[in-house]
């Protein structure tokens, strides 16, 4: 595709993707479609022997071979192997959805994701199945089970240099028999792309008999410090099966890494911490696989994406040294293990990877989230924040990029809030406020009645009280306003959102000024993060071309009410993208492409940590930000514009300072 | 040292080893003396950083580099550093004892071994123990511990590509701390030398804190179907500090390999055979690490050479297929284990390797003998024979190599003779008889009453009777002889050795016609394997340059009387060879020296092995070999010369066919 390209180029157009490719002619119409990020299913990898590729000519000339996998009949309808054809000219082709590979990175709920997604990646998980029929034994050749497997797979796929698992080998004689020396081969490729010129070693993990290659399913976890999250995939076509979500079971051991860290650190804690969490990860295990009807022995592998302190607490090692200056995890690269060795429940074949960590408050869910998203992938210069109990950033692009943790504390996940409660039926999101007598408008997820408020909800609220002058800037009540929706509670100063009668909870439902002192912290602590990091590498605010927010909770936040409030900085709205759960993504996506399993590790190794803990200029920063949206007014034209059109409109209005 | 060479040669000497080698003007002499076979201790391997190479220059010049680990003092006493000095003339170098690595190879009892035994093999064990120290972690540095490690290694050492066992990170945060910093890292090379270009990936095993190089243990074993014999191994100086042997506990579960096969499927069984040759291990292991006062957790690495059953009963691996056409093993090359996984008491972070076998029954203790006894390095034409439970034979050289099984059966390990036992206190091993009485001269092991018959001494009394003319060619009896010490028995006709009263045991032990019979088809089995197979290879018995006799038995034979009942071809005496136990030679070689441990795979890959037991020749051989010596008398003819000289000496004496 260099423009000194001698031959002029033919467009191919997919559908129903509607995708566009200019190739060279002649170009082989599987390689096209892979370089159009056109997923067509071809389990043979493009020898011709599978059939799962055909697609229909629906306009333009190919040059093809008809293998045995072609009726006459589909041959005369136009459908022709991908694998087996040659583009010559223009072309429109259409992908039947049996040939398709399923766009498992799409979530429903995730708009606009696809623009910001890892792009280009290949689809070839780590995790592979290989089915061979071997020549049965006789006195001329009766070298060993296992040479005769490794010959076959030599001969039949190119595949050498294997490492055998020691489990594998002890399930082979059988295996061979009971499968008449028909055998499918499991491989996994865990370590990172060796250096130049070294090959890779795959392992092979599993031996079963007969053709098990439709049994090909692996899992994917985001271990977040207050839920797990995890994904039956199928990897024969690169769909999601089941999804499923649970509070992490160490919540009764503390709410913060910090306390779980110090739980460690009393006789047998660190067991009971790691015996929590593999227990939640089983519940939503069985879950999945209820789900997906799929048996634990088919499942090869387990993709982890967790914090650095969740996943040394996964593995059993002790985190001690996390939490303790100069903060320094036991690795950043954890070596593969057998999960069944951690109580995890699927069959002794599958493996646990743990995603690369960049240091102990900077995990392997934020390289996760970064490989998901394809920051490393493009120039953009990306502002990369993951908001869950703590709050991690990233500034960066493929050249370089810098991350730091801030400390955001658990406001935005209801922690610390007095009515705070995870997003979850009942709890209050939208909040608007009627400016004439000051009553409160709330809407709950689920239309349920209100139980507590949310993160999301708790911004809304927050912005909404700011805009209609009930609190300043300075986040106090205005006490003087004719209403008695603001009272003086048990905990200073307060705002009702919900009379009892109309709760769950069977009381009112208040927002307070120390919940919005919380909700002041955690987003000071973000935006100074921020400022901070930005100015570390001498750039600002204002030249992020791309803000990713990841978390579970990001993927609802008003992005106009989280700039009011000064938690996002004062950008376009076209600027800013949801992805969810990106821990979650990029194992997802690490499970189905190997390159960007290597780009996982090439990510945590050019990310530079910013320790902001003992950093000044974060203090100084952190201390500007507590204000709403912030003592630099010029930071937040936008904002500064609104809320004094707003004053100007609404006499009762002052800013309190 | 090509003849070609262009500088005349200077000679060294080496002291107390009284060994002379001619090198270049220039050669280094850390060099030469490995050239030499003398084993100078080289910690740093020849970087001149260790300074325990230092050796006295009594005569002549060389060319040094002082460094500081060599003072003044030294310096003017004529000290150097081999490392650190150029050959310039004709030397005189003594290595004072301090600087010298244990003669570990040479056992006592092996006579005239040192010129078969694998020659000019690096001292540089695949267990290896570096200490580092680091710097401590500060905000500006907190990599991780690993991280920090790894650097550490890189570049104290130039060690990368290290691969890191979960087992060693789950101990470094704590080692790290404990050692202020300063650890010692185990490290292990298990995989052979991976293809051109590919770099080792040594594995990190462990972590320790504090200097702990002088803690430098493995263990060698070989695990034959009767015996197990282990030793432990220090690794910094290539000693052997203990040996220790048992009987193989699986013996009460039958005596041959196929008895105990048949018992691996019964439920449960093959567990048991595990389990009993793990106790028998850990018997011996208890007892090695007591004399050495050497604690479990400063063994890395157990290397166990062992016939395919063995090793597949030992790794847990169902040896049914062994004993069933075509006779496969499940692996040639088998996975290192932790070894504590198969209930071994040695600490977690110990592997365990078990030689690669050629095929069902040429295991790997067959595969260590040759290596050990250094085979394939010279072009000499050898045959190896390793005469256990069952016998092992292989022809070649450095070029080429072929294997067969011979099924000789117990009988030289005493199994199925009537008063047989292995060779322990009282077993009858010489016999002579006084022709004109044929009253027999006996004399046992350790002079102690007669118990029974072992198997060197089987050879000895049937080679004396068959001289003496009391047996006949065929083996049976002349049942004219005026003696009384001829009678018929139970089990038929028999010889007299030792009277009642005379015996340990209270009862006449006896040599029977059926004992005879079952000595002569165990050395049929030998001798016709060793024809088929060299005939296979376009050669004869005559053509063997050498003959290596491995086995604990084979050692203890008398040559000649060997050859008088056929059981070895008749060749000089000068020819034969005794290594004892090849398999524990090998087991302890390799644990000394990578390149040997590499030697093993190329040459188990090398042999081609001919399966004996349904091969038309191999029958006809045997049943041909089933006479004293031989029907063809011209194969054997100094015994003919010699047995006709004492026919016509002896007028009583008939050849009785």
């Amino acid at each position: 595709m260099t423009k000194a390209a001698p031959k002029k180029k033919v467009k191919v157009h997919f559908n129903p993707d509607n995708v566009d490719i200019a190739v060279a002619p002649g170009e082989n119409l599987l390689q096209a479609a892979i370089a159009a990020g056109v997923h067509i299913y071809a389990s043979c990898g493009g020898a011709g022997t599978c059939g799962t590729c055909k697609v229909l000519i629906e306009k333009g000339q190919v040059e093809t071979t008809r293998t045995e996998k072609l009726s006459e009949e589909e041959f005369q309808q136009g459908l022709r192997q991908a694998c087996q054809s040659r583009v010559l000219t223009d072309l429109t082709v259409y992908v039947p959805v049996e040939s398709r590979l399923e766009k498992a990175v799409l979530s429903r709920e995730q708009k606009r994701v696809s623009e910001v997604l890892a792009a280009g990646w290949r689809f070839k998980p780590p995790l592979s199945k290989f089915f061979v029929e071997l020549p049965s034994p006789t006195p001329e050749d009766n070298t060993s089970d296992l040479s005769r497997l490794l010959r076959g797979l030599r001969q039949r796929f190119n595949l050498s240099n294997l490492s055998v698992d020691f489990e594998a080998v002890k399930k082979l004689a059988k295996a061979l028999r009971d499968g008449n020396w028909k055998v499918t081969v499991t491989t996994l490729v865990t370590a990172a792309k060796p250096r130049a010129g070294d090959r890779r070693r795959p392992r092979v993990i599993n031996i079963e008999p007969g053709d098990t290659r439709e049994k090909h399913y692996s899992l994917a976890f985001d271990i977040g410090t207050t839920t797990v999250c995890g994904q039956l995939l199928e990897l024969n076509r690169g769909k999601v099966i089941a999804e499923g979500i649970a509070y992490n079971g160490q919540i009764s051991y503390g709410e913060d890494v910090i306390t779980r860290i110090n739980h460690c650190q009393k006789p047998g804690g660190l067991k009971k911490l790691q015996q929590a969490v593999v227990t939640t990860i089983n519940g939503v295990i069985k879950e999945l696989l209820a789900r997906g009807r799929v048996s634990p022995d088919h499942i090869g592998h387990v993709m982890v994406a967790g914090n650095t302190t969740m996943t040394q607490i996964l593995l059993g090692l002790d985190p001690k040294y996390l939490r303790l200056t100069p903060y320094t995890p036991v690795a950043n690269f954890f070596p593969p293990v057998e999960a069944a060795s951690l109580g995890i429940k699927v069959g002794e074949q599958a493996s646990l990877f743990t995603f690369p960590a960049v240091a102990s408050y900077v995990g392997g869910d934020i390289v996760s989230g970064i490989v998901g998203s394809g920051v490393h992938q493009r120039k953009t210069l990306t502002f990369f924040m993951d908001i869950g109990t703590n709050g991690e950033i990233v500034i960066g692009n493929s050249d370089w990029m810098v991350t730091a943790s801030c400390s955001a504390g658990p406001a935005f996940e209801g922690g610390g809030i007095k009515h705070g409660i995870v997003a979850t039926e009942g709890a209050i999101e939208e909040f608007d406020i009627d400016r004439s007598n000051l009553e409160p408008k709330v809407s709950t997820i689920g239309d349920a009645k209100p139980k507590g408020i949310c993160g999301s909800g708790l911004i809304n609220i927050v912005a909404g009280l700011l805009e209609a002058g009930v609190i300043g800037q300075n986040g106090k009540f205005n006490r003087d306003l004719p209403t008695k929706r603001i009272r003086r509670g048990r905990d200073g100063y307060e705002y009702v959102l919900s009379r009892a009668p109309e709760t769950q909870i069977g009381q009112d439902i208040v927002i307070t000024e120390v919940d919005i002192d919380n909700l002041m912290r955690a987003k000071a602590a973000m935006y100074a993060g921020c400022q901070t990091l930005s100015k570390s590498v001498g750039i600002g605010c204002a030249d992020f071309e791309q803000v990713i927010i990841a978390g579970a909770f990001g993927n609802n936040i008003n992005i106009e009410k989280s700039i009011t409030i000064g938690l996002l900085p004062d950008l376009p709205p076209d600027k800013f993208i949801f992805i969810g759960n990106g821990s979650l993504l990029g194992a997802r996506l690490t499970s189905f492409s190997t390159d960007l399993l290597d780009d996982a590790r090439r990510v945590a190794q050019m990310m530079t940590n910013f320790e902001l803990s003992e950093n000044v200029d974060f203090m100084n920063n952190y201390m500007a930000a507590l204000f709403l949206p912030h003592t630099e007014a010029s930071a937040f034209p936008t904002v500064s514009k609104k809320l004094a059109r707003l004053t100007r409109n609404n006499p009762r209005q002052r800013i309190v300072i």
